[in-house]
């Protein structure tokens, strides 16, 4: 079946599909009287949002947030919060020639081969338009944590990283690309302009760290912070990987070069290192929690592609249209969203066992 | 709280401490009518066991596994299955220093900050022991899936890999690292060897690769097949990072690069390569199945680190004891039961909704 | 926290407040296929309509519902189906004599114990609108179980029950009480239209029959399909009470007049009589599930009852205002709807385990 | 699916048959620190426990529970608490009868259909046998709301009710029926004499009381602390109707009758009468919580019961054998059980989202 909800206490659902009327999620069990409007979703809406500059899709969506319920006189009243968007940019086109063939790397075939049919208008449900909702719900779990700062960027798009000697936390919001480091913005903006031009697309791996996580967090053994965390950023489109501190990079180094070395602190211990990405046995540490995310090219490209129709016929196709050539950056926000979801959950998981 | 339970419709929980009288499965939700006794269990078991060679620890257990429930004359009734290993090599021994000092890259620290308390022997709930059960749920699962072949493998141990030219799955039987390149195993022989008399580990990254999977198989949005493999991998002990196909060498495709292009094929379509690693949208392609796992070095090391103890006081820790040098080895099994349930689960869910 | 979602397989979430701007659900695992309209919803959310007589709410509300996801070209996708109400009959007035005050039966007391807040515009979420949702989700489950009818009537007002030899079901839609039998129906005119005058209210019990249930369905041990019926019956507004089958009357019956002996039939069992309710060890036998649900009367009366405020200061609560006299008329729809809900849920379940 | 797992935030799986070698409970999500030790679970065990008087099962069982995990130096760690009782009285004896025929009023007949075969030794997996794993779960919820006392008690044997004048808490353990009422007692003594050597059996309803609930426990709308006892007291065995406060009474009374007048009182309001069985809205008002449970008569008779076989010919069914001639009576303690583990749940959850 079809499973459209996140999370454990702090719950979330999503329906809508690309160019239905409507988007919307329903978060359920917020805590009440935590302060929220429609202006605490729409700045990290307005972030995510399409059409800003060349290197995003130019679908044009204001992404407007109303909130429906679960909120009386300004603030949570601890039922479930209904945030609804309507899709307005849904041109009317000729659907007929996608309508009959799979998109390769899409999951046309996929939808179709498990439901025997597919909303085909932008991809239907299958679309990333879904994870604005995801960035909407995101907004309010940040709310349950106000003590945890959540910063993710761009590390690396087509294979070109930032240096870490550049590092600039202010430098982040200066540039399309939410990328720490000015000379890197600089070369991705020509690798992606030459990219779109040439009607192809590239990857990007994304980084994320949360900071101000206390020590406790998670829940041994199948419901680990970073369990939630691997699923969680795996959910959104177009994510093939996802580590948790050295991730791969731990698989090449000795124990003791792994080894997260403690000494006293002055408010629990004091580490040398993050190589566990703030996470041991699936628990928090009291580190920054830090965790990547693959994301691979977007698959709706230009250049043409050998496939099949619904016939099982020979076809080819070429994605014409609004596209992200490269969806990576705008997954920037969704992968905030999403951290900020799984640790607001783990929050009241925690305090549900352990007071 | 405490979420020890995996799964969907195809639903398992596990129990037991590393140095308690026994640990334990319940696995709820299985079909009926399906041949199951020890005996389809136990080998799976026995591949996982310790102390089989000098490159595994050398706690000496049976690992001998009794089914106490949902099983008659030789079937599965469709009610849970209880299975229970006793825990026969507990040495006494004198636990005083390690259960006042957190063992660093261990849970010891993160249990204590959430619980106020631990069990200490053998790092408890947190010790890898408690894989043994998931082995065993997983040949369980195995029954519901016939048609599917799962294969996993070391790929890599301290950063050296296999080389794709010498890949003979043949041999991956044949020697301790469930190593398909003959070349690779011997090297890893030294390395291990070196590393275990130094007081060391080392971390591995292991492949699994699932064929027959049809397509149609995931769930949209967060069930999809690869959340699910995420979280079942993440939830593993010392794994660091999950990558779905080509993962994070995604990143550094292009689109055209990474499409799968389809051509007309017998049975569905033929695809020109597998990137995706059998999963598009989160719902199988009919593709093999591919999952990357890396596994970080075993915690548990000679050579002392630098740590604190429960007062808050330095302290210097060295882990003597039984330990894998390497647990990504034996971690192999577990890689493959885990795909096992998810598959299996996925199955059940697909019927559910789509008959 | 808050739970607003039901069901296992097929899954609803509902959301909204009776005084917000709208009220909604979202349907998650339906199958894909499935032929639906707008036009397949209204007519259930029309029977349930307030304001069509005086022995209902005078509140005006078209209950209009739209469709905003999971259908495409008139079928299910398989994805979550959003359906949305518009609340329109929301008069401005005065609540400042009810916010500060707590109505006796109703959850107002309750809500502000837990949350520390409450919307008090109506009964906010505890309101009784909310089922409205249900009677739309529903419809939806409906589809799901082509094979079953479902029937529910009031069999009892006030104390005064039916007589089971004036049975009639083409009655039922015939009066404004959903009740099967003529004479009872005029002597329940004459009680409501006079607790109506005095400022009372009046409670009622309602019967489903559901035929054409297969025997299978359910699920030992915790998601008996009688489990399953007794929570979500429960779940409606004012219900205080759910019976299978003979129920309370069972515990009255010794071991033989209780038993429902079995003979050869030409489709599996004829049985002698069904005091089980069609359910036995929660799984169903193939004869017709029997569910009785006692509704409460309507705790919004115009006669004073004691109560406190919020500074804990006695005072008098007279609920002025639309109300159903008795809201277990009305409840007919969501008891049906509940039975559609829980067997269509259930239907997936079997086919996910059993095939 | 079968689903043996209740409970939203302190959750247990109970798995095991009646004749197999254990039963077993795997309690999971319970908070760290609570003294726990077997003999804590022991005494509910030995009430619960068969063969003690001759209005019982003559069934010899020790009923040992031994605790095999979450528990270290005597307190709870928070991790899952394995729970397991041996089966040790299964008389070798011809099920051959049995196996062949279905037992009317019995589960033989649904889990046939719905699995394809069923363990007919002394009913397998639907066996009453398996409310002895929720009375030692109970034991273990109990530990969570110290705050909380719950009594149940046997209120109506055979249509023979207690009378409320003659209530005595301390006669409850002084008879074998968990009866209030000496004199009602003596009556069932003779009754319950009788039904047994006429080969016959009776029903029961059993009546529990929760005193100590704060107010605020309960989350609406289908997490309802009503509801989880609906369906936690419906998946007891035999039970057929569960009531909260007056129950069906409540519909046959006006809202003023029925209204629970509140005054101002030293800590929160002070209610007039608790017609609502002390919950409001799905919440707990701060009154007793009170829940009325319907057993049916045993199914288990020797007066023999028209039914068919396996191949659908007629056949006979006396069932001999040890079986309680009233299973409400042991009853009490599974509905005692139940309460407890609904409302430690339900303490948690409330934690969870509202500090």
């Amino acid at each position: 079946m079809s499973w459209n909800t996140f999370g454990r206490t702090l719950r979330f659902t999503t329906w809508g599909e690309s160019h239905g009327p409507a988007i919307g999620a329903v978060v359920d069990g917020c805590p009440p009287g935590l302060p929220l409007a429609e202006e605490d979703i729409q700045p990290f809406l307005d972030a995510r949002k399409p059409g800003q500059n060349k290197f995003t899709t130019q679908r044009k969506e204001p992404d407007a947030v109303r909130i429906l319920s679960g909120v009386f006189e300004g603030t949570t009243t601890g039922t479930p919060i209904s945030l609804l968007i309507e899709n307005t940019d849904q041109r009317s086109k000729d659907y007929s020639e996608i309508a009959n063939t799979y998109r390769p790397g899409h999951a046309d075939y996929a939808y179709d081969a498990k439901y025997g049919l597919r909303d085909y208008r932008g991809g239907g449900r299958s679309s990333a338009r879904e994870t604005a909702m995801r960035v909407a719900a995101g907004a309010v779990a940040r709310l349950v944590i106000p003590e945890v700062s959540i910063l993710a960027y761009v590390a690396e798009i087509g294979g070109d990283r930032i240096d870490p000697a550049n590092f600039d936390t202010e430098e982040i919001a200066r540039n399309p690309f939410w990328c720490p480091d000015a000379a890197a913005a600089k070369r991705w903006e020509a690798m992606i302009d030459e990219a779109r031009k040439a009607g192809s697309s590239l990857g990007a791996v994304v980084e994320c760290v949360a900071t101000g996580v206390p020590a406790g967090w998670g829940a041994p053994i199948y419901a680990k912070l970073d369990c939630d965390l691997a699923a969680g950023m795996m959910s959104i489109n177009a994510v093939k990987g996802v580590e948790i501190g050295d991730g791969f990079d731990a698989a090449r180094l000795t124990g003791e070069q792994n080894a997260d070395a403690m000494s006293p602190g002055d408010d629990g211990p004091e580490f040398a290192a993050n190589h566990a990405g703030g996470i041991a046995g699936g628990i928090s540490t009291g580190q920054p929690v830090v965790c990547r995310v693959a994301f691979k090219p977007t698959s709706s490209i230009l250049t043409p592609v050998d496939s099949i129709d619904r016939q099982g016929q020979a076809a080819q196709v070429r994605t014409k249209g609004r596209h992200d050539p490269c969806v990576g950056i705008r997954g920037t926000l969704v992968v905030e969203a999403m951290m900020a979801l799984v640790l607001a959950d783990h929050r009241l998981l925690h305090r549900a066992q352990c007071g």
